[in-house]
């Protein structure tokens, strides 16, 4: 129920997983009626499909911890209680951001030694993708909780991203070991006695460089980071197709109206293809624009799951739309088929002997 | 002598603010002899520049205030003596930002009332500028810190952006104002006692979006936005300019050839237009792409003030080219002109008799 374009988007997602995997039995939590109605729209219900039901909604600016109280059976809650349960191996959201932390942390509970539950994200830009774990779960992190961060993420990366031996880094304003405030000093000299592949401090500059897979950070930070991206982001790719469009525009006229008169079958793309070659090229642009915005946009990478609690909780943005919702599936079932739950306590047990 | 681009660059750039400012005195501080190679190169030394010696250079990677404390007559510590003298109105560096900052806060020292220096930068991403304050000078803020960065930054957009009653902005995860850590919290409070025009919390997904005029942050958080926002937008231009070179060259092969038969008089553009209308049009790509990294590159905007010291200090990215640089002596002019000392003097003044 929760997120800009539930539940039609959530639903229609989760309707495209059923297809993708039919092994999977998909529970949808939340309002009946509107539930339903949703699945009719998009051609009835998969016998792999259940309705979950669910009164209540906690909005997108409902304060998480009080409205977790105060909205009984609302469908974060029911849904998490299903995971706790046992009856629901992974649950997704793509609500209340808070309200989904809060839930993971109080209704699940912390996998055995974990101090804090982290939120990690997948981002991409260009070739590369790299994981930065806190974004926003834990704004006043000890180097403790940035340690098990570094764990965490690395055994994500490598469920998820497949990676053998996750390059993990500390974000950070300099280089040198000594840099940074009281915080990141002291976890780069923690994390340096670790038995992780442990790269040392990384540069803002450095995050979309590929030289790390893990990017480590106090969850304000982090939520920044993330926010600023994707508001950089947006602003860039608009910029750029104006851009585009401009220099277009600015062909000469007897340029356009001689290529207007050259004739070009439409082969390759069919349909509406039409016989002007600018024209082609600005369709063209268009769907490279729209296929790049996908490729920087995270909700792509199948939501943030909240690492650390004891079950698996993936908190997808608020804007996902179905395609996310289905990758999110996607990351739940490999999540819970390598057994990151087992993994990371296991890790955090042996990190606690170490030391 | 500072920088990855000295002593090259920045004379170029002295040289130049030099025809366009001639009642302007230019100090280049360096190795005479490098210098003054550099000044012949471009064509012999105009009678307002003078080259004021200094031996030694703080480099890129030198600790900062050890190498201030070792290296005597650096060009750093002789530019900023200039202004503490008064021989110099302002200095500019595009050198060691450390070496920079503990040369102003230690030779120059801070102006009544100041209780850290603050780097301000001016960024930039489509239409709108913003200044976000502090970007690495003070690592460990305090509320009052970060209410006295919102008035000197403000006063900065006030002389050089020239706006009448910035708009003040708090960096922060969320909008409401118990959002936060506990920086942030403490800071929104005493913001909103203050006379600023102050807006409240702003996402980082909105900095880019014109709502403020001014952010103010942590400078460790502000100096992992700017150089996250220098990398993705690096990495983004990359990734589009590689997008539309891949759909220029996916034009059917017919569309070309027709498109190489078409002959186009070179009207607008002159030399060397070819007649090849997609080859007009990738040109004019790649030259709006060259002007747009130059749109988000802040270095293109003179270089960000080291606010809160007693002189004006402009601290120049170290890739800064002689635009950059002549960027800069604008910048530092202007807020010579408008006397920005005296304004944020009696600014602090004011809330210190408010307080």
């Amino acid at each position: 129920m929760g997120g800009d374009h539930a539940p039609r988007e959530v639903v229609r997602g989760a309707l495209e997983a059923a297809r993708t995997y039919p092994e999977l039995r998909l529970l949808l939590v939340g309002r009946p009626d509107e539930v339903l109605e949703e699945v009719d729209l998009v051609g009835g219900k998969a016998s792999s499909i259940e309705v979950v039901p669910a009164e209540h909604v906690i909005g997108m600016g409902d304060s998480p911890v009080e409205a977790l109280r105060r909205k009984k059976g609302s469908s974060i809650e029911v849904a998490t209680r299903l995971v706790r349960t046992g009856d629901a191996a992974a649950m997704i959201s793509a609500g209340n951001t808070g309200a989904c932390v809060a839930a993971g942390t109080i209704l699940l509970g912390l996998l055995p030694g974990v101090r804090r539950a982290g939120i990690a994200v997948c981002l991409q830009a260009g070739a590369h993708s790299v994981v930065v774990i806190d974004v926003g779960a834990n704004i006043s992190s000890k180097p403790e909780h940035l340690i098990q961060y570094g764990i965490m993420a690395g055994l994500y990366a490598r469920s998820v991203l497949r990676l053998e031996n996750p390059r993990v880094g500390l974000l950070n304003i300099g280089e040198e070991n000594e840099k940074g405030n009281s915080l990141v000093k002291s976890t780069n000299a923690m994390f340096r006695k670790t038995r992780l592949n442990f790269q040392g401090n990384i540069e803002g500059v450095e995050i979309f460089r590929g030289v790390c897979d893990v990017v480590v950070c106090d969850g304000f930070v982090g939520n920044i980071v993330l926010k600023v991206s994707e508001g950089l982001a947006e602003q860039l790719v608009d910029l750029i197709r104006g851009t585009v469009e401009q220099v277009l525009r600015s062909l000469p006229a007897r340029a356009t109206s001689v290529l207007e008169g050259a004739a070009i079958p439409a082969v390759t793309f069919g349909e509406s293809e039409s016989s002007d070659p600018v024209a082609l090229l600005e369709r063209r642009l268009r769907a490279a624009f729209v296929s790049m915005r996908e490729k920087i946009d995270y909700a792509e990478y199948g939501g943030a799951p909240l690492l650390g609690v004891n079950g698996v909780m993936i908190i997808a943005h608020g804007r996902s739309d179905a395609k996310a919702i289905a990758s999110a599936v996607r990351v739940a079932k490999r999540m819970v088929e390598t057994d990151i739950k087992r993994h990371i306590t296991e890790e955090i047990h042996a990190l606690m002997e170490q030391a």
